[in-house]
């Protein structure tokens, strides 16, 4: 076993620096140096429902060098830049992993954190450490002229919307919205934008519309206001509804047109809609969250030519307990981005 | 105001006859003499949560022929054998009427029955009577060749089934799951399967094995058997769920293919699903009822040419209450029609 420092909850609302356990190489291993890692909703769900019993290292989203790597490694070499998402493992073999879909694995994947190793039985730990051990397939190289802080959210935040924006054919004359203007959201219109797309954005507040509209989007329904909502009904073909926390579907359905998605990602436990907010208008509800290998390596290479990257503030991992704090209030533009050079 | 015989609710389980009032009719409405009406759950539902208090005449799939027209109906002669369904009018001036969609109208359109008449604020009462009065716009001509007891059906139970079929692009390739094998369920079988699919029925018993070959189904997925609905994981395009009570959707969601769909007709109120349920495979849930003019008129068309009417068993309009107990069983195969002509 090998050791590194990282920061784990201890079932209060703080977490403290520890001495983890990393396990030794296998054969298609890469150890990484994780500089960067970004802060997800799902981190603040762990680290508030945690018990204090198992070890709980949260961070699934990062980017960070190559220092290691197994003796049949082939894809990368010591000193490569590479990022990492929320799943490193998948049985491989069943029709969704055939199909690039490891994140459907029929055997469920194995997640970055709070996930068990499907050789050792262990519990995986995150990546808000200095080190993170993976096996090379379920690692990405990160991209010439990514910024590697601000590139870090693409790998779970990012993914978690390209993926449906892709699937729903969202393009050049799609009329796409985004409902909730966070970590996910801002990217949401960035590629939505990006990709051809009519985008607007679903906000509580009009206070958002500058910021909403330099992301790439061209106005704001406020949901709030009756006459702004009234005038948006059966507008969007595709609504990516990224709001963090148990909602009412039914207001956003109705900004669905006849025919089209709304798209809820990010895990919000059972979703309770309305027969006649999907009848009416034959609308469909999916969810989403994650993505497949290929889906990953294409918003990379999507977000390399168009110069993506997520709009982030960057703390020291010292701040980690301040930044989870801040993202419960809101209080973030629009993604936190530990820096774990502190734990050197 | 004009009188016919019906059979009216009175907030018990029995329907009595009574006289009741049609309105004389407007420039654009013709008379139909009531020969065949089909039994639906909606009307079971009407029944069983009547009060008592307001006037209740079930009944909205149809077949019967023109005794009046007026004065500026063009598309009906008297004579002429017509066939409604559970929309009686609409708007006709929102964009969604406009695509044809009467039953997505944005001020809702006008049901056949426990509606609200749009000219005279009226309830309207269904066709479970000798006579009802319609606007020509919402009778569609019954095509030569189709029995009208057994095409009355197509006009609540088909095209609540035919617009999911052909909204999700049903056809030659695509692997469509029916759950539920009652009035809706074997129509659906013998549309997908007239449409080119692979058809499969999704059912609590191996019995109806037979029946479902025979209606055009491949195979039955039996729900009770653990094996059969593993075996069957991940399988169709299209799940068209038509089990008329609240169930759990997430076993026949495990049965939708990645990116496929559920859709779920027959109005049962909130629907509830889990996340993961959606999430892993990015499968949809939309919900579908009823259907617009357009959607209808190609359906008869379509039953004509391939000879489809609905296995119906024809009772004396005088034994409704007995086809409402035994439709509350499940003990029909497959949909109750009334004949009318008792009424005389």
């Amino acid at each position: 076993m090998r050791t590194a420092t990282g920061w784990q909850a201890d079932g209060t609302t703080t977490l403290r620096e520890a001495s983890i356990s990393r396990r030794d190489l296998r054969r298609d291993d890469i150890a990484v140096r994780v500089d960067f890692c970004g802060v997800c909703h799902t981190d603040l769900h762990a680290v508030r429902g945690h018990n204090g019993e198992d070890v709980l290292v949260p961070g699934h989203e990062f980017t960070g060098v190559v220092t290691e790597t197994g003796a049949d490694v082939t894809a990368f070499r010591v000193g490569d830049p590479v990022a990492v998402g929320n799943i490193v493992d998948s049985c491989g073999v069943c029709s969704l992993c055939a199909a690039g879909q490891e994140n459907f694995c029929r055997e469920f994947p194995t997640l970055t954190y709070a996930g068990t190793d499907r050789h050792d039985g262990t519990t995986t730990l995150g990546a808000f450490s200095r080190e993170y051990v993976v096996r090379e397939k379920f690692a990405h190289p990160l991209p010439p002229g990514l910024d590697p802080a601000a590139a870090a959210p693409l790998m779970c935040a990012g993914i978690t919307v390209w993926e449906p924006l892709r699937a729903l054919g969202v393009g050049p004359g799609t009329r796409v919205a985004v409902a909730g203007l966070g970590g996910l959201g801002h990217l949401a219109v960035k590629f939505a934008a990006a990709l051809g797309a009519e985008v607007s954005v679903v906000s509580r507040s009009a206070d958002r519309t500058a910021d909403a509209v330099r992301l790439g989007a061209r106005d704001v329904v406020v949901s709030t206001d009756p006459d702004s909502t009234a005038a948006a009904r059966d507008r969007f073909d595709v609504l990516i509804d990224t709001i963090p926390v148990p909602h009412d579907l039914g207001p956003y359905l109705s900004l669905v047109a006849m025919d089209g998605t709304l798209s809820q990602v990010g895990y919000l436990g059972s979703l309770t809609v309305e027969t006649m907010d999907l009848l009416l208008g034959r609308k469909k509800l999916t969810s989403g969250g994650s993505g497949g290998l290929l889906a990953t390596a294409a918003m990379l290479e999507f977000c390399a030519s168009r110069g993506i990257t997520a709009d982030v503030e960057v703390l020291p991992s010292a701040r980690v307990t301040e930044a989870l704090d801040r993202l419960e209030r809101g209080d973030v533009r629009y993604r936190f981005v530990l820096d774990l050079s502190d734990l050197d």
